[in-house]
């Protein structure tokens, strides 16, 4: 069976043409985010227009798969397919871009975390339930996303200017990192100022100053790498999967190679039966498998019920 | 001698006329926030004429007081002062509206807690100088604060959501206080929605289960009243002030009176030989005393060294 997989993350659009046997025939990528909050139904369509003619224009496919950001609700998905059919094509299984993540990583049943900005971890099991933890956004707990990072790193400056905490090389990389004077200018980043992406981009210095041997910067890679932990085996559980699950992971922050060091480590201490794994694909051909597994299996069902 | 003292807020502005022997003879309120960011140089120096006009037009005065919320940088305290030359007065305190309430609640010398929609800990000792710990905004740990209680109180629904903690009777009646159908509906009120002020006044929800016995409230509770409790004691240090110390309070979340009574009773338990104090007056009467103190101790000195 042949899809069309399609990857909507926050900065940039993916589209890939797969082949379930001979795997990827065709590919496009483009810096305009697949998320319609950010960019509006219209402007998305465009994009998916472009996308599908770069493609697919002289190949035929049976289905095709959308893992798109800012789709979590019943409500996003109609918007979506209604996109979709004005394109002429019914034929279509929407997600989020974490589910069509877990399938390019694991294939379809597993768990898999993802840690860019945010963070989240979710599974499916075989019956194709899905289940998540976290996700909530910067604004609460999300362990180990670059903002959460970031933020984590700020306050522990902040405490030690306010004599709570103990002094932390990160004062310094921080500010030369993000080129501001002083630790009061540090908050207005996160006010007046507040660029998520920004924030989330200096947590490279707190990765670093870790793997440098910075104890402040050293707890809180750990504090994270514990909460991961948790919500791991909180998804593991709800997917009944027993000690002996598949567990991968995406995002830019697993591209530290000190970070993915100190989380397998501390993986496999935790869940010694379970297997982690590098993601075998990314999320535009997650999409089009799960597409297909759709087409076979599932049809009429909506595949995100996280 | 004879100060006007005024409290600028960050919803409303108090004028006082204040003489050290009769006490209070004239005041003025108005819902109007004492903060330039907020309202504007040219809007703030309106509010302030009237004000002056209201409390001060047949009556003689020394030293003009203002505590303004807002005002945190030598750069603030300059806008500021231009706008009272504007006006004729030339004799003026400028400080953050923290450092004034500490003068009404304790007369100058002492510790003061403020828990409104955030929280900050701020001393000054008998050789002027003032510190403070906290008060970097709702991003962060600002303990007790109703933004912090509330987040809080947030993460603890979305732990229970995600198995990763108990249930609280915080969900039902958070979501009943602000009018939201389901948890993730919570969400878009830190996001899409966001209103500081109203995420807030859901603080008295946090305080409520707390008081009904709610294990989870009241953990956030003890959470918060742990965090002030270290800002107090850092504040003490270093203000050298040993264990025999004054503290006062101010700021909406002192009026839960089941608040009140825990954070006493924690304090004197952490505290003993220090004084934990009903505020004597309120931060406008307290402008009015630190501009009068100025005048006779320390002129020429600003006064905001936080």
């Amino acid at each position: 069976m042949r899809a069309i997989g399609i990857d909507g993350g926050g900065s940039h659009t993916r589209f890939v043409l797969y082949d379930e046997e001979s795997g990827i025939l065709n590919g496009f990528y483009i810096e305009i985010p697949g998320n319609y909050h950010l960019l509006g139904l219209e402007r998305l369509k465009k994009v998916f227009k472009e996308g599908l003619k770069k493609v697919a224009e002289d190949h035929h496919f049976d289905v095709l798969g959308a893992g798109l950001s800012g789709v979590d609700r019943p409500y996003d998905i109609g918007l979506i397919s209604e996109i979709f059919r004005d394109l002429g094509i019914e034929d279509v299984v929407i997600s989020n871009d974490a589910v069509a993540a877990l399938w390019g990583a694991v294939g379809g049943i597993g768990v898999l975390m993802v840690a860019g900005t945010g963070s989240i971890v979710i599974g499916r099991n075989a019956e194709g339930n899905v289940c998540r933890a976290g996700g909530w956004g910067y604004m609460f707990e999300e362990y180990c996303g670059g903002f959460w990072l970031v933020k984590r790193g700020t306050m522990a400056i902040l405490d030690f200017k306010d004599g709570l905490g103990p002094p932390t090389t990160l004062e310094e990389e921080m500010l030369d990192f993000l080129g501001i004077k002083d630790t009061e200018g540090i908050i207005y980043n996160y006010y007046s100022d507040f660029s998520k992406s920004k924030i989330s981009s200096a947590a490279r210095v707190v990765l670093r100053e870790a793997e440098k041997g910075d104890e402040v910067s050293r707890n809180i890679v750990k504090e994270g790498i514990d909460g991961a932990l948790k919500m791991i085996s909180v998804v593991a559980n709800r997917c009944n999967f027993g000690e002996y699950f598949t567990f991968s992971y995406t995002g830019g922050i697993f591209n530290s190679k000190y970070f993915l060091k100190e989380m397998k480590g501390a993986f496999k201490r935790t869940f010694p039966n379970a297997s982690f794994v590098k993601p075998r694909f990314d999320a535009d051909v997650g999409a089009a498998m799960m597409a297909i597994d759709w087409r076979r299996n599932n049809r009429g069902k909506i595949i995100w019920d996280v």
